[in-house]
């Protein structure tokens, strides 16, 4: 079995690490994959993105574990949710809005036992979740454990709403949601948006450019901006050997078109 | 059985993926967490406070492996201690300060096996023992080897001098220590030194700030300071969905107040 | 059995963690070590140096996949090697360059199976080699799959031409050729090619500095520099508790200079 861990917990201090002993504490045959730690603080939405675009790899039974919960501690629920085959763990405020439309089930999580309690009779502060509520509860997951053993089922989980594109006189309008480590911006548009061209070919536009679509990156010439269906079936903006992002001054929201060349 | 790996090395370099390598060429079980490799260069003092913070969620019989070692290659010893029910292996350098006054054993760890000299007749540099000291040691624990197998008994580990809040005239005298990720700023004042207040609530002086002791971070208002009792039990001052460290110019040593409200 | 990662990927986005993903489906019984995500975007150099002084610290059968690929979907061949009792997996683009030389046997690496395809009918992008052709291949590798099964062997592999140190009147001419976190500056030239000095001691000279070689960092004072045979060969220049590379102003190229003192 696998668990995986989404965060914005940064790499310079031990919450995943710790996160881990907890769960190797629990199931010690358990294989732990990091996802990423590098959501920006409290970027609800990113994550929400990034956890969309990975699970399908992972096997089925995998357990996902998102810790980007600027309420901790709060009133805020956790969820437990049973979709797509896999199982998926965190603070029930929209980090899940792309996974629930398929779910199968959906449960609150409540603690099952007490709060870790290690050097006796210190009492800890509620802020830290991902180590004393997600992480025991994925670890039991993998052992077998059923979503309803850890609460009741949740009609009413949070969603956020993200933009959608959409298409008015024969073109097709969306804009930036994210970025990647190199600069390559990440639209709302899926290959599968395209579909109203009806095989015609795509010209993509954003900023004062016209872009057809590549095969590959290194397809523009270097340095120049290029559009192309990224791995993960999203219209992305790139720029071979360069930063999009720097290049175009991009931001998130920055509008993109779409129409027949 | 788990070994953890807590160094300065950072992630551009593959030191710490070497050290696995040996590990695993040792003990293919064994199962290896990150803590941190962003221990800011040689600050022996953080990594002790970020290892105390850690090694109880970790299964007992765990091996923590310590790698912040500026005197690496000279006298300096190497010592492996038995503490708490788990293993700590590294430089004696106090990086085990909080480690030590409750060890059972303190050895010193005199290289069993000549260094790794993996190309044939090549003299390498003594830089690297987290790979040719710390690692192997390390997998031969975590088989069952026994700590007095690797060297004699150490009587004087160096310790270090940690700053200690204290009480006066009914107000307890504490400073920041450290900083995480997000800006908060962790004191060396835990929930225990505030037993002194006899119940009474305690008011926080930061700067020209007095707080009351919030439950969860998202009591304060958006960018507004607040002190919590964080998830290992230490007073820290945060801002919600800010940086305390930016937005109240902390350093280490900011001196820190408590009083009764 | 170990797979290693080595890649430009960076920490932000969940590109790793979805290669152990699909690693996982297909051999839940591998170990998955980084080697390092933060190669310099597209620096194939760097990815060749890293990767030559990290693998034999692994177990023999060991499987390193190398995604540093500027040219990923174009028509640059993938390969597999099998070399120093390990296999290599990556773009046939220079990575492999100090490889190659001792390599018993280089296959091409043409998919086994049609592309993932896990969002029925998305037409994905060919930009993520390392997820849909090079992790599967380690997976299958990794499980007793023999590289002959991947395609047809290759005769000219690319190779880099890396700068080699050369002998010129008794003094040996190298160069900088790369950077770790700490500022250690590392050069071209290794202890074996200091057997020209027939025993006599080596003065290195760098910017105007003539200097000894050290047996360990702290051996030179504080912040000043030194020269020292690290842990993998290689003559490093490094400055005790600073940054070598900033307090010499250092770059890739910087010419070293070995002489008998």
């Amino acid at each position: 079995m696998v668990i995986t861990l989404t965060t914005d917990f940064g790499h310079k201090d031990p919450f995943a690490g710790v996160m881990k002993g907890v769960v190797l504490s629990i199931n010690p045959q358990v294989r732990i994959v990091d996802l990423t730690h590098e959501i920006p603080p409290q970027d609800i939405k990113e994550a929400a993105y990034v956890l969309w675009d990975s699970f399908p790899y992972f096997p089925s039974g995998s357990v996902h574990v998102v810790v980007v919960d600027p309420e901790v501690g709060s009133e805020r629920r956790a969820i437990i949710i049973n979709s797509h085959g896999q199982f998926f763990i965190g603070p029930d405020n929209g980090v899940f809005t792309k996974i629930i439309p398929e779910a199968k089930e959906i449960r609150r999580l409540t603690p099952l036992l007490s709060p870790l309690n290690l050097r006796g009779g210190s009492q800890r502060g509620a802020t830290f979740h991902g180590r004393d509520v997600f992480a025991p509860a994925a670890a039991w997951l993998s052992k077998g454990k059923k979503p309803s053993a850890f609460g009741p089922a949740v009609k009413d989980p949070v969603t956020l709403s993200l933009p959608e594109p959409l298409i008015k006189k024969g073109r097709l309008y969306g804009e930036v949601v994210r970025f990647d480590r190199f600069g390559n911006a990440i639209t709302n548009i899926s290959d599968k948006d395209l579909s109203f061209l009806m095989g015609k070919r795509p010209i993509v536009k954003i900023k004062r450019l016209a872009l057809p679509i590549a095969a590959y990156y290194a397809q523009a010439g270097e340095m120049k901006a290029g559009a192309i269906i990224n791995s993960n079936g999203w219209l992305e903006i790139f720029s071979y050997l360069g930063s999009a992002k720097d290049i175009l001054r991009l931001v998130k929201g920055t509008p993109v078109e779409v129409h027949a060349g």
